[in-house]
């Protein structure tokens, strides 16, 4: 099931903030709801967020259309809405952008040729990710005890997702024994989200704590690491969600091996190495408080980089989120 | 400030589980208020606990003895009811027999001598860590960035602490100029505790998230890694907190030094190696639960180690609580 899609002329999406609990699908029928939908992270994840500002121009050239309205004017009207929901999104820009390049006010008919644009970024996004598991499962051997961390599923993407997709397809070819998902502090996306998608597949599995993972890895119980990337420097360093450093680092000191599961756009040739990736920080609260009450003292500082940068050797790992710069051609890289 | 203590004929402890809210201290009258007090975590941590049970059957002895009650079956009780509070915390039995064993029902004024063996556990904790804290801070150059994990300080026993006791001292020295604490998942003692001793002392400090400090390292921004131990086997291998051998790894890839802090009754030279170390499992809510809403999938399973053992090359880290044999010599290790 997609995860974001064109549907009878709506955007149909799972709403991600009523995860785990219940599986919420909105039908938005209007760009000024699927900004709210945005900005409230009910969609979420970089390609999920290309597709969705692909969708949101032609959902608004279709009703201007429609209605009669200058379908220009309604497109410009979208884009500016739409951007502003996460700033530092480049992917949902570049997904407004794809769409909005259609655009020529000499013919009506692109109207069409909008919708068809924006439909086929749905179908390009969830072809890639299909293939990038058939590739990624061909690495697992039998009986694997894999381990990911944070979400890189469905969830982030139209479908399958990119480290998740690799598990799925060799679930299905039989060759899993389960699945260790981190946490993935702050936001828990690994308890909330990748546990909520292996629950929905059917696969065993289990949460552990971040810093329970290199152990694990260590006492021989782990037989596959498996990761996204935000992006892909020109000598091999990935930018990753912060803590899959230390994960590369224990399976490299077990000699167990340590995938990278990415689409093409994701190797950014423009970035020399590791160190060009900006490292961006979160709010401190996201680390500072939990449940609502604050668990340090006042005053104590939080360090919560939501990117982090690092060589392949044998630095790695760490996530860069939002300010990715998106390859010109094809879509910018996997899910946050 | 000691954190327990003998006062006027009671047990002087501050409230743990108010921290880092407020600073309560507790004037504890009876073995029944010890006993609740223990049994809520109001005082916690390996050597904490060992003169907990010390003090308490002293408490026990003079109150029978003021009010002309059988010693022997008050401290028989006494014993029997805090032992009962934490049944795998080995460190309180030890406590507990290292004043009770002082008793001679032939001899009445043994009961100051059980008060005067329970005082001088007191005494004897608090030497052994400041010392712990001079020699460990001549490790320490001037400047140092400095990360702890967990918490390793008074709090967990009389004053000053391992690891945190080594930090104590080098900033008196001057030569400490920050520290990041880890946050310490599941039970935040990182946020909590460290990050309250750290700004009482005056220290500069920062939580990161346990995930976070690998790269902090890698990137240069860590000059020092210090955490307590456990245990240490006879061939050097290290148990302690979980997280501790991530910490170890990444501290050894970008050539940091990685010290660990602890008295010498935690080098247990029974026990042959880490393999020999057993890892407890703690209750898997402490990893899926977090202020008391359910963040994972029902039917979603935990990883949640409070002891894990590892070697020190290149295994190394996790911590043991509560199943630490201690050495019949000496007090039993480390805080937990």
């Amino acid at each position: 099931m997609r995860k974001i899609d064109w549907a009878d002329g709506k955007i149909r999406i799972i709403d991600q903030t009523r995860l785990p609990e219940e599986e919420v699908w909105l039908s938005l029928s209007s760009v000024e709801e699927l900004a709210e939908a945005i900005s409230s992270l009910r969609v979420r994840g970089a390609p999920a967020l290309g597709v969705a500002g692909g969708l949101g121009v032609a959902l608004a050239a279709r009703q201007a259309q429609e209605s009669g309205e200058d379908v220009g004017e309604a497109i410009a009207r979208a884009a500016s809405l739409l951007a502003s929901t996460r700033p530092t999104a480049v992917n949902l820009k570049w997904g407004i952008e794809r769409v909005r390049e259609v655009y020529d006010p000499e013919l009506p008919e692109t109207v069409d040729g909008l919708i068809e644009r924006a439909r086929s970024m749905v179908t390009e996004d969830e072809e890639i990710n299909r293939l990038i598991g058939e590739v990624g499962a061909d690495l697992i051997t039998e009986g694997s005890r894999v381990l990911t961390h944070c979400n890189e599923g469905a969830l982030a993407c139209v479908a399958h997702g990119t480290a998740l997709s690799v598990v799925e397809v060799a679930h299905k070819r039989g060759l899993v024994a389960g699945v260790t998902a981190t946490e993935t502090r702050p936001l828990l996306q690994g308890s909330r989200l990748t546990a909520w998608e292996l629950k929905r597949m059917g696969i065993p599995h289990r949460v552990t704590i971040d810093s329970g993972a290199g152990g694990l890895i260590a006492s021989g119980e782990i037989d596959f690491v498996i990761t996204g990337a935000d992006r892909i420097a020109a000598n091999g360093d990935v930018a990753n969600k912060v803590g899959t450093y230390p994960l590369a680092l224990a399976a490299r000191a077990s000699g167990v091996p340590f995938v990278v599961a990415a689409p093409l756009p994701t190797i950014d040739l423009r970035t020399p190495s590791g160190d060009a990736i900006p490292i961006e920080q979160r709010p401190a609260s996201e680390v500072l408080v939990l449940g609502g009450a604050r668990v340090a003292p006042q005053d104590t500082q939080a360090y919560n980089p939501a990117v982090r940068r690092h060589a392949g050797r044998p630095r790695l790992g760490h996530r860069h989120r939002g300010r990715r710069r998106p390859s010109r051609r094809g879509r910018p890289a996997g899910p946050d």
